[in-house]
């Protein structure tokens, strides 16, 4: 019976995006399908495969390309406490790396933010969360998600929008301070100083 | 009625697959809750997520560590014809990248092989396949797959395996020769000569 | 004797640079003493010791990050034959290898470029000339050279200058194929294909 | 006449030390001219070149290549005292950086030792050492050295030889604690935590 609701969920939702999708100028050359998936269905999914996340460790460089600081955002959790976090999200269907790498900027650090992304398609790691912190270090107490995290300069001007609440631009000293760590969750402080080791920055 | 009949499917399988896992030492350490996913359901969520892959191109190295060869499979693909092609599979729910690539491996290579997974978590490159081949030049007719790819060298004795067919190592000369390019499909002729730059061995 | 006799050159040389440097408002940041060695002792260090190279592959970006062209550059090669190369030249002592990629491209494309150099100090790959072309496939008929290699996006007017006779911004397609390799010395055509191989854009 | 000074001692040099290298089996594939530098010529050309290092990280693996322990030397640094540090040292004239990294770690770590090499030439990072640890926080009082640092897999029996008095396997916890971070110099430390970083075992 449940799932009877989902599917026929599905097919109504399914006529009413294919709508969406047609009359959107959104994604031109992506065929947002997950788009489909309500929140419960996303929920089953989760329970039985890895989701594709992307997420970028936004920085500012010198004229010389050498790191100065790192951005971190202040935002709500899966569980609902505040933390501080990467920008990050879902790869939907159909749409590129690349694509979800600069949609999840634009959303957090809105449209005035302007990003270089790095020219390899190669993340500079690889963040394998699951929901038991042990095996890897990462956790999300939602999903086992597979995030491939980059390292992207960002120029322009970089406001929170959407769901953060700020943004602050830290030295890399500061960032991989005790304090600034402990407002972190699910191992994004080790994400954080990863990032300033491959970027030749970790202090 | 659909779903009640998957939901009863998922929970029959459930107790057949617990049983498959609990007396399994394949997989000690993983989850493999993916399995319970029929061939439909798999195909239906193939249409709303992309599904993360990985791949390894088997290489053989000398005593400096120089890549000598390339290990190619003869394997059908998803279409139906026979094509030569790389180790490659799903990741499954539960399952570190690692475990991933070394179930894989000794999937299609047999259980004598040696590989020597990198040391660091970060692919080479990332594959993105979709359906249409226009998108980034790898396709993928049954899905939107995310493909960490890695070069592995792998010692000992290799023996096709399962579903592959053949299993023939070739020099980078051979390996990116047009004749052996063209037996390739899904754009995994580009995928080794990446991974063949990768080492420096790129001809 | 020898040493003083030496020295005596060194020291001589140095009184004349140290005012050369003292004046230069080129190399603000670093000691540029290896500018002390004539012409003739450069090449007497040469037969003794590798060389540190840096290289440059200067990019086009679209959008969305995507390779779209690379710059060639027509310049004399040592065996005063004209060839299409890329931004190359050697690091200095006191200099850091982002200060070196930076004075060679500002050398090569003119002041005007705009270079984004990569965040990480780790080169994509090393190429090591040798006067042997059997030993790596990079060949340099005057010195072994270690040369430390980055794709370079560049923004702004780019103006060959200097050395330079000319720089063509090429299509990956065009960059490999046979008629532009084989203006290519010392194995540059391979460098230029492996730099488009590790941008993902590989034909 | 200064210059035929030079050559003439490079001459003489080079009898006593071609003898050297006949009848050494140190470095049986290898042209090591360089060894025709004395140690007063190679102090005077460090004065005025970057040199070219190798350094190794040495490591061991698990079943499923999870980097578990990192090997330290203990050895007498440029400034005589005693220091836990890395694989180091010179790439010779006409030497590929493979066969240096290889020379160095069987002769640090002894003939047993059997490392494997990464697939790719690319280093993980690479440490520029300056007299000033103000520039890059890397720094070694005799030189400029520009060192390609690789993360080394070592099976096999090590025993520390030469000038090394000891060789300690640490886990990363404790390769990272403050105190073996207080018995490194010239940035090691740093390197140690980077090397852990790239492996994605950085505590």
């Amino acid at each position: 019976m449940i799932f009877m609701g989902r599917y026929s969920y599905w097919c109504a939702d399914a006529a009413r995006m294919e709508k969406a999708v047609t009359s959107s100028t959104e994604f031109p050359q992506t065929n947002a399908r997950s788009a489909w998936l309500s929140d419960d269905e996303m929920q089953a999914v989760r329970a039985h495969l890895p989701i594709v996340y992307v997420e970028a460790v936004p920085v500012r460089l010198d004229g010389a390309g050498r790191l100065v600081s790192v951005g971190l955002l202040l935002a709500p959790t899966p569980d609902g406490s505040i933390s501080r976090t990467l920008v990050t999200g879902r790869v939907l269907h159909g749409e590129t790396i690349r694509a979800a790498v600069l949609r999840h900027i634009a959303k957090d650090l809105g449209p005035m933010a302007i990003p270089r992304l790095p020219v390899s398609p190669a993340p500079f790691t690889v963040a394998e969360y699951f929901p038991d912190p042990q095996i890897t270090g990462f956790s999300d107490p939602r999903q086992h998600a597979v995030s491939l995290v980059f390292v992207v300069p960002v120029d322009g001007d970089c406001q929170p929008s959407q769901s953060a609440l700020d943004l602050t631009w830290l030295s890399p000293a500061e960032a991989v301070s005790p304090g600034v760590a402990a407002e972190m969750s699910g191992g994004r402080d080790r994400l954080v100083r990863m990032a300033l080791s491959f970027a030749g920055a970790l202090p």
